[in-house]
């Protein structure tokens, strides 16, 4: 029996948790710290709460679970577990209306399943860490969100990055007035949206090949070569809109990046009329966050104001990001991001074992050291001195504490600091201070 | 189309995630401080890594997933989502033998899934919180494992549990001794394990139902009968065991009975020689703690030397330990355990919004309160004022900031607590100084 985890998916031992800990702990603290609260929902929704949510690929995509008993014969399926943290969060606004604040702030750090083909920094089993902010159509909430996502990625080290938003009915305009017909409009966006992996070039061949009139298809590149030449004279965002500047979504932009200089966002919003994002309930803002040295982006988000109508048969505005768990955690180990003191091993000091009758004697000392907020392994066998060293060495415990024959008589504690080899010996009553005292330069004590 | 959540699931919102990160919170804490790391397994697994693990019934309570792609139509399951947290960890611990430490202590607390009918307490998807010690069969591992349990019990203010011990060993040798032929060794467990719900007679005539011969049911009950009455003089468990104190698993047990006293399991663990627990995985030890107010446990586990061996081809022994974190919940709540504070609303402050033009600034605003560690949320609409102070109290944010032309005009920000009504105008850059000493008395501010 093969003893892998799953294609796709990852056992996260020790070390790999303590890594993703750190980060989702700076993540839930601002956001907390931006008026957001948290939610849970199930990993598991009704199978038609997910179908016909994320386009045709997106449905190939869905993991789907057997009806039990003796429905399992059948091979249908009931169930599917959740594809992103959205489509279940805008259930939820349907089904909690009555209980949630008029406007609803919540933040989302759960585990979604896409059955992808595996590859670097794709799993079919990732984490999304989303913020959402639901009832108003006030950019302000674009502003806080991309505020709250620039500072997650500054205090996590991250300087690099790039934040790139567009509007979805800015790109409608564009489209039209380029004389692109409707029904081609979504072939259209799924081609833009490759503009930096395949080039200009690239696009015009595959918008060619999709059926978009050629005319159309020149118009249209010809705003967006402009839109992404360097700006004249440091005109920003007026100069990538110029062209469009009187379109429905232009202003939204505008006001988006002016204000986000107020915030942690401040000069790494960047218009890019380009950017189309694939997930078919975006209507107006979209946004992107990257950085060089990753294919694809960090996270990503933008206003869906209709998702949430699908539900409750009226809409309700809304607006999220979703920051890449997985990504961000790829990046921040291959450049080295990690504090030092994040997986440096899980105890703060072993207890060795002197022989069967001291057990007990062991065990209390482990309770005094736990007490005053130390981890503590108490060596489990009445082994030889040497071995349990070793066991502590493999645990990485900065300090054993030995209660020998002389040193129990004596009302004392032998102290080993394996980093320095010195041993010294301790009153009993002192050992705790003394071991918080000498860890203190190296690392905090306590989980 | 439903907006519930599937049948046996729960959403969680805010106040609830607080509560159970509340509970988690201290449960992760104690094992950290017992020494065992935290491990986190996929949500699914190879359908052949579960299957055969949890007896007939458990096989049919596991949760399948479709192949996907062209497979799908063939009905065929390939994966099935964690049925609990120990088949996983057996799995680990085969696959990364060199890597892991001698003794590997971990702990895991994640959901599983099991298509169970729901009931009070009992859901389709619901967290465990266990731990493990692999790669000893030193009784130390038990006695810890109930020491880390109890000081997480007792953290959270329950003092009337009670841990019952029994020895799988000890089981079947009462049971041979009394005549049960081994055929109907399991039927008699199941039975046995019934004695607090329907008792004696109940038991009897469950056991005569199954067709264990009636001189087998008398032997076996009359041993139970004499462990289950009040000890003589204090005897405590030697008096339970006397009868089967040279019995295998009796010195274990009294071993461990012995060692807890000197932890902080002290006085809650008894041996109850009619506790036998479902699983077919347990060897030796096994382990229930129940409140007298809740049918069922809190939580249960045991030894368990043969599981490991299922996967590697040789045995590793193991013992652990499952927390219900749904059932501390249910008794928490229907018994008023948790602090006030605990779920007191996700806010410190909100920012009004005085017009349009001075969004910016209530921006930059919020940027100096949250680096201050304060939770703040800004209105998002230049709204009438009473509607952004109504807001403001269904999110029981304590204090509201208003940025008014006169404020403004003097450097000051006025700020309105919404507990007692008082407003009062305060600097600017006194203001988080002024926030965080009013909160104090009441709350922790911060995330």
């Amino acid at each position: 029996m093969s003893t892998k985890p799953p294609s796709g998916t990852r056992d996260f031992l020790p070390d790999d948790i303590r890594r993703r800990e750190y980060v989702i702990g700076v993540v839930r603290d601002v956001y907390e710290r931006y008026g957001f609260e948290p939610l849970e929902t199930p990993a598991f929704e009704n199978i038609e709460t997910l179908l016909g949510k994320y386009g045709e690929e997106g449905n190939k995509l869905i993991f789907k679970i057997l009806k039990r008993g003796e429905h399992e014969q059948t091979g249908e399926a009931d169930l599917a577990l959740r594809y992103d943290l959205t489509v279940p969060l805008a259930r939820v606004v349907a089904h909690y209306q009555n209980e949630l604040p008029r406007f609803f702030k919540r933040y989302q750090i759960q585990p979604v399943w896409r059955a992808d083909r595996p590859a670097r920094g794709r799993f079919r089993e990732f984490f999304q860490c989303d913020i959402d902010a639901l009832g108003t159509t006030s950019q302000l909430v674009e502003v806080e969100i991309l505020s709250a996502v620039s500072e997650i990625l500054q205090r996590l080290g991250f300087t690099d990055f790039r934040i790139r938003v567009n509007d979805r009915r800015l790109l409608t305009a564009l489209l039209t007035r380029s004389g692109v017909p409707p029904p081609f409009h979504d072939e259209a966006l799924i081609a833009l949206d490759k503009l930096d992996k395949i080039g200009f070039d690239g696009v015009e061949r595959e918008m060619a090949a999709r059926g978009i009139p050629p005319a159309a298809v020149s118009a249209l590149l010809t705003v967006m070569r402009r839109a992404t030449e360097p700006p004249k004279e440091n005109a920003g965002h007026a100069w990538v809109l110029g062209p469009v500047a009187s379109e429905p979504g232009a202003q939204n932009l505008s006001d988006i990046v002016t204000l986000s200089e107020q915030t942690a966002a401040s000069g790494k919003v960047v218009v890019d009329l380009s950017l189309a994002r694939g997930l078919s309930y975006y209507t107006g803002t979209i946004i992107e966050i990257t950085v060089p040295d990753l294919a694809g982006s960090l996270g990503g988000g933008g206003r869906y104001d209709g998702l949430v109508g699908m539900f409750l048969g009226r809409d309700v505005p809304a607006c999220g990001f979703s920051l890449g768990l997985e990504r961000i955690i790829v990046v921040m180990t291959e450049r080295g991001m990690f504090p030092p003191d994040v997986a440096c091993g899980g105890i703060d000091a072993m207890i060795t074992i002197w022989n069967h009758e001291t057990r007990a004697e062991s065990l209390a000392l482990a309770a005094e050291l736990r007490k005053s907020g130390l981890r503590v392994d108490v060596y489990p066998e009445a082994d030889k001195l040497g071995k349990q060293f070793k066991y502590a060495s493999a645990r990485r415990a900065p300090f054993v504490a030995i209660l020998g024959d002389d040193e129990r008589a004596r009302g004392e504690v032998g102290l080993k600091d394996l980093r320095s080899g010195d041993q010294t010996s301790v009153r009993r009553s002192e050992l705790a201070a003394t071991i918080r005292e000498r860890l203190r330069p190296e690392r905090g004590a306590g989980g």
